[in-house]
């Protein structure tokens, strides 16, 4: 299984493909960050985050998407670019017909390292053990996505198929 | 100039076109709300939404986009979800190469009303006879984006001019 992690933000918006499945080792197929100009209109940014997020799906063509979860209680001076960069990449997924789900911080977190409470350099250091780098991954900002698509392997395919099974339909398309 | 006024959110998003220029009467071309069902996951309303904002771009062809000002002290429930509907309208603007202009509801409502402070039967009112239309707009919770459409009629123009100048383009394209 195949999935793009999106760590949401307008300024930079952390991307991380992951290959694998629950019990076996994971393999790192891309990490990046999409960077937009904050002298650039919001209209502008959303729609470089969107160009940079199909590039990318486009490219790697994960099964599925998972999206860090954006609460309301969230930096009130970024909530609202945040809530939108997400938006975005929950857009471009389901565009595509595949499967988006979103994952808390914590959940994240918990999933990889075995609590909702790690701090930035344990996520980063389990990813790069998860993921058998012999650094840690670059850009650092994108550590945060690939602990998302990480967390999205193990826990989000069950929820995935769940959410089919009480839709009864069996799978999305 | 023709412009698509839209008040985002997922349950209903009202969106208003309206012809005019500054000093002269003012004309509705389209008038509607996309609905979204609160039982799909937030990637497919999102995804609807975008399908329903395309069909009026490409219906009517507004020459700019107003969208409402998000703010993060917003009713903390449902922020989220109308800050990413505003993403997605902001989006379809931007991809097709529209100016795109956010203002507040207090912005609006003073541009029509007056005051920014008036109340939804105030707002109603205004927009139906700056409109002049011989009842209300329906559906009612449109009223807004046709508010905003206007607001934008008014003041938009100038300040996209003005962000024109300032970006020593003289225009966008």
């Amino acid at each position: 299984m195949r999935v793009l992690g999106v760590d949401p933000g307008l300024t930079r918006c952390g991307v991380g493909v992951v290959e694998g499945v629950p019990g076996a080792p994971l393999t790192l197929v891309h990490v990046g960050v999409i960077r937009t100009d904050a002298d650039l209109d919001q209209a502008e940014r959303l729609l470089l985050i969107e160009q940079g997020l199909e590039r990318i799906l486009e490219e790697f063509s994960p099964e599925a998407v998972a999206v860090e979860r954006v609460f309301a209680q969230h930096n009130v001076s970024t909530v609202i670019g945040t809530a939108q960069a997400a938006g975005v990449a929950m857009l471009c997924g389901a565009r595509r017909g595949l499967p988006v789900a979103t994952h808390t911080p914590s959940e994240a977190k918990a999933a990889i390292t075995g609590s909702g409470r790690a701090d930035k350099a344990q996520v980063t250091l389990m990813v790069t053990r998860l993921l058998r780098l012999s650094a840690a991954p670059k850009p650092a900002d994108a550590a945060d996505a690939l602990a998302l698509a990480i967390c999205h392997v193990w826990r989000g395919g069950a929820q995935a198929r769940l959410a089919a099974a009480r839709r009864g339909t069996g799978g999305r398309r």
